[in-house]
């Protein structure tokens, strides 16, 4: 990431869950937003990064982060349909808002995934109170760098020294990560 | 469970996955079955029982042990269709044969779930060389417990005092367990 | 905690591994400093802190945050060495500055156990750059609770609302805690 | 290991702790006794064999296995003496028989380590009810084949292709396991 900070593009999403409102982050402006890429057949998201942002909601259950949940399908499209994701969020007890990124068929990955060049999920994007993109991973990082980074984003940004970098490579699932087709990050 | 060995029932599958004919517990007699009962919406079926089942597999690579899984759909049955399943166990790495438990219409819980009184997911059935149900579980066993049970059933019965039972009571899923309804274990 | 942060009180140790000189808070005024309460022959210490102990000195290693041990024996002294401690600290990988928590007879706790008012192992203190007390801990924190709480020392303090209490009472070591004698709290 | 099991040598033991009498191989003919080699400051005995050991008494408590604990102190000596061997045995609720393997100055190594042949902690060795040496084994197994080995160790041997190799070579600890010096094996 470059020392000069990123705005952060909008979500475009075709359908929600968990809120009784459609959410934009440009509503959200003044709080920390922690937004979550995730697939309900990836097993990386479902072992190890929805039980990490379930823990967040916990810790930080009393400040004013918001999660929200985005489901980036870019592949075994007809499998992770709106009706599975909504017994998947039962299931697994996801109580966050959580909304399905648009296909447009311009691309396999959908809209919001390509707006922020995610390279495939899990992947999470954590976004300052003005706005701005403080820190965007591809896989799952330490929890205590986690939580730094967020307690950071509450009050001010913390250097990027303590990433941890996923190693996967290329397309399709590997190690838990689901890599997205190169085109998604140049197809914004 | 009687000290009388009941004979294993027979299995009633509407498409198998990994295999390239159908199987039937009575063509595998003379070979010790371990019949794995999942849903892959299931929390404690992906977080559990499936990697148990993998390395179960690892270790009796070399025996002539039949794993078979079994898709026992009893709930969000719009949610676990056979395309869902079917990229579900690309993603997941399961090799071994998967059948979908037939589904009737009678209940809500499939046919080979209620011929087997099984009461939710995961569940295991571990069935003796003669086609007898050595061992039946609903919940996941402690690895020490589930190597030293097979071993007996590739020569020998073990008895049942190690058997950790899951203490999951009513209908849903709670700490990974997804119970059936009562019904599916009446309606055999 | 009251609102009021208190002053740390020093410390008093009779022998230090890992570093050339001896270290007192006073010389630390103006870093953070992570203070971490163990014994050797503690389950909870072994098997939980020091893990995260190591695993928040690689996540903050570019930071000025002072990692210090300290070995507060206040039970089985005469199987708790110095010299077995030196072989512990080898053969566990401690690297950062670990000081034995001086014995004076007139407890079993050892002098800045007392001054801290440690109630057993593993405990950790968090001291500010003022030298205040910014958070102290009997047992483990979960590891995003700690980093966000180490990330805000480095910069400001957090609200203690996201404290894991730790549950064992009474004297001796349970649940991998191991609680000093009551008597260790009021000879401060 | 050939596929002549060897007859196992006698134990040779300074202090038992938990029986009230010593006790020797040649006594216990008859049943499977599975003997493990640690020492209290292996990392890999403390954080992996140990509590594997402590899994495996609890799946079998109803069987005749004996479990025995041999103190196998190859380095580091004057800090891990019978007093904290004491204390730790406390401290981590082990209640089998744990005998400190006996050190005669011909070599860093005790004599029973010498004897079997031991490459370092934690080691394990199950003996099968005729005395023979059924599995030798540097490292720490997978819990399935651990319990499908003892399994057949209390009716009839299993093959040996479940075994997990350590990868460790040399002398000293790394990635836990503590591995003795060459001499040790030579001097039987």
């Amino acid at each position: 990431m470059s020392t000069t900070m990123s705005s952060s593009p909008e979500l475009a999403v075709s359908e929600w869950f968990n809120t009784a409102a459609p959410l934009t982050l440009a509503a959200l402006r003044g709080r920390p937003v922690l937004l979550h890429s995730f697939q309900l057949l990836c097993p990386g998201c479902v072992g190890q990064s929805i039980p990490q942002i379930q823990r967040i909601e916990r810790v930080f259950a009393h400040t004013d982060l918001q999660v929200i949940g985005l489901h980036t399908v870019f592949e075994h499209h007809a499998a992770m349909t709106a009706v599975t994701l909504r017994a998947f969020l039962h299931e697994y007890r996801i109580t966050h808002p959580v909304g399905v990124d648009r296909a447009d068929g311009a691309s396999d990955a959908p809209v919001t995934m390509r707006r922020f060049g995610l390279r495939g999920t899990p992947s999470s994007v954590l976004i300052g109170r003005d706005g701005s993109i403080l820190h965007q991973l591809f896989g799952v990082e330490d929890d205590i760098a986690a939580g730094a980074r967020i307690a950071m984003a509450l009050s001010a940004p913390l250097p990027h020294s303590a990433t941890i970098h996923p190693t996967t490579n290329g397309h399709g699932c590997a190690d838990g990560l689901c890599a997205a087709p190169t085109s998604s990050k140049t197809s914004i």
